[in-house]
């Protein structure tokens, strides 16, 4: 057993660094009986000294010098805060290779590269944790790896963007429209001032890759998810979805099936008595059925400085416990099997469309008419009339063959007697 | 590293035996590359051989004498799930002290004697879990001890009883009274011929030990919990509730105050905000508060064959990877603190109280006098005319010290205008 103090790097002080040192400061009584041994931050890697000596007591422990850190043998683990591509990926591998435990925090690198990154650590017999990646502070990657390794999992929903949900929260709650709540979460600090990769589901599609990964024991990445995102979601569609006892939520769902592994990440709508639906504000929750467990929900904050601190220490003090009784390298990759991807056009989905129509008798039995020559039956409709010599359709179909239903949205926008189809979204 | 098989014996072949036994049966298959090892389920102690004949593919792995388990040398783990104290508890030591690894189910065990089987386990170097003694299948033992371990934990709140959330769901959907839920509550095979442990809140009040003792580092025993439980609902109080905003649900509610640890189970009015008050039917959830992760929940099946089948093998499969990599009983009891536990007339509550008065000018004034008078202040009022002389006053008190409002409520138990107290209710 390795008694001796333990040392730590971190590279990077932004929100989420600044965050871990917070966190560490905090629990610096703790350490002692919770691990055992103290832990120390030595070095703490940052583009700017000057700006980073305000954040720390101590500004020695601050560096510019990335040799600094992976030449310093006495440096036994290195939290990755840096975020992006590169440099991260490289400063993990050189880490992993020199014997250095890895904790990041980094969705886009491990979506796509979290492969090799997990190889090298194996073959270097390191821990190389990752828990922060995805929903924050929410325990998920490690319950999935231990807690609820007993189960064959189908399917995991997840609410994991908390941008999107604190917009669609807003324009539910507050009849916002989407540009009116995205300006609103950018005043308040929660979109970007590009906020892309948020508002298309991109962000969403990294984290579903990687919990689709462990969930399913087979590799998915970045690219092979679906997404779609929420700006052209009108205040009118969630009011309608509210009328037939739904919500309409950015989901991650990831299944697995006979045919394959679907990835997709889209506004749904969803029924307002499943727990996901009333996952609110900027929160973050992800859904998991098991053939043992059942229906399982871990629920918190998907982002910000503490809860993503949370989730990084706490890989940080189990690295910290496995260094101590050597028993660091044995998390591996967990994905022993090679399942297909599905291909669009094979899945199958419920789905809400809303049409402008006519104002006249048959336009209902026309459009209707369409759907069921393309094998997609109709679950709930509604038609509205409205000022001049328009009429709102309304339909929610029954599980049918996306390939089906796209066929039938082909032959609707021909028609004159259909001025506009104005929303399409799925159901889940 | 340990390569050959890993042999278990399984202690009881009842509800939770016989999910552990389908879920092993299940995952056969997912060891190998899971685990890199095969595990055989060698012996399975039963009382009545022929009865268990009929649940196993094999009779020959049954056995109705324990000497058999403890003596053979080849078994490395003991899942122990026959329940309560005896022989339960003598079992688990001689096999911790024959150098066996054990994983139980067992609550009323581990909520009373917990610290001594733990001292054990450490003393012989072996795991010694158990996951599914809270909440069933949901994960939260592990990650309290684990993810969320970076955090001061200020409170836990949970619904880890589901037959009393049963019921309360049915007092609330369908208007049943208590009796009448627990009838159908026993029909459907949720609640026991005798329902004392779930109605009375033992065995919420078991579960609330654990739980505290893990999130606050400090032994909490089940006696020095305060028990209270929901025989006194009546669907009138929940209508009440629902016109203040409110949901009742039986909370076991474990707090973490600079004066000592409070801990009690009582059914309480919670905000239908609240994430909790959606949980229905015999869904449990824990919710979480840290100071660095915030506000997080873990949901799902409480109860039930396969669930807690699905903890008891998550358990397992760790173990079976701890002793493949010489790593057992590294976690151990982590109680490193003694803090006081608070007395029940320090504590402070907000409350709903009922009555039913006479129905003329002056009495509301009466009553929220004395409640003034107690410093107990108001923070929501209803008064009802009923029929004959009679009224019915509703109210909601602010946060008060539990000593201030029972002495305003002996007081106005003596008033001759107050007729009846027909309710007294927490709430959170």
């Amino acid at each position: 057993m390795k008694d001796q103090k333990i040392q730590v790097a971190l590279l990077g002080l932004g929100t989420v660094g600044a965050g871990v040192y917070k966190v560490l400061e905090s629990q610096k009584k703790e350490m002692l009986p919770k691990l055992g041994t103290e832990v120390e931050l030595k070095k703490i890697l940052v583009r700017n000294l000057q700006k980073a000596a305000a954040k720390v007591n101590d500004p020695s422990v601050l560096t510019d010098d990335w040799q600094e850190i992976i030449t310093d043998g006495e440096i036994d683990i290195v939290i990755e805060v840096m975020g992006g591509m590169e440099p991260a990926r490289t400063y993990i591998l050189e880490a992993l290779n020199a014997g250095k435990n890895v904790i990041t925090a980094n969705k886009d690198l491990i979506a796509v590269d979290g492969k090799s990154l997990m190889d090298a650590a194996k073959s270097a017999g390191k821990d190389f944790f990752f828990e922060a990646s995805v929903a924050g502070g929410i325990p998920i990657i490690r319950p999935l790896k231990q807690s609820l390794e007993a189960n064959h999992i189908s399917e995991i929903v997840g609410i994991v963007n908390g941008t999107t949900n604190f917009i669609l929260t807003k324009m539910t709650e507050e009849n916002m429209e989407f540009a009116d709540a995205l300006k609103l979460a950018q005043d308040l600090g929660y979109a970007e001032a590009d906020p892309t990769a948020d508002v298309e589901g991109l962000d969403a599609a990294r984290k579903l890759a990687i919990l689709a990964s462990i969930a399913f024991h087979s590799r998915v990445s970045f690219e092979d998810v679906y997404a779609e995102g929420i700006s052209r979601i009108t205040s009118r569609d969630i009011q309608y979805a509210d009328e037939m006892g739904c919500r309409i939520k950015l989901l991650a769902v990831a299944r697995n099936t006979e045919d394959g592994i679907e990835v997709n990440v889209h506004p749904m709508l969803i029924n307002r008595r499943h727990p996901l639906a009333s996952v609110n504000d900027s929160f973050n929750a992800v859904f998991v059925k098991g053939d043992a467990v059942g229906e399982t929900m871990f629920y918190g904050r998907g982002a910000g400085e503490l809860p993503t601190a949370s989730a990084i220490v706490g890989d940080l003090f189990d690295t910290v416990k496995n260094i101590r009784y050597q028993c660091t390298g044995h998390v591996n990759c967990t994905c022993y099997k090679t399942l297909p991807i599905k291909k669009a056009g094979d899945k199958v989905s419920r789905y809400y469309i809303r049409l402008q129509v006519e104002d006249r008798l048959g336009v209902l039995a026309a459009v209707a008419s369409v759907l069921g020559n393309n094998n997609v039956s109709i679950e709930q409709c509604i038609q509205k009339h409205k000022a001049g010599d328009l009429a709102e359709i309304v339909v929610i179909t029954e599980t049918v063959l996306e390939r089906n239903f796209n066929d039938s949205l082909q032959i609707l926008k021909t028609m004159s007697m259909i001025k506009e189809v104005s929303a399409v979204t799925r159901v889940y």
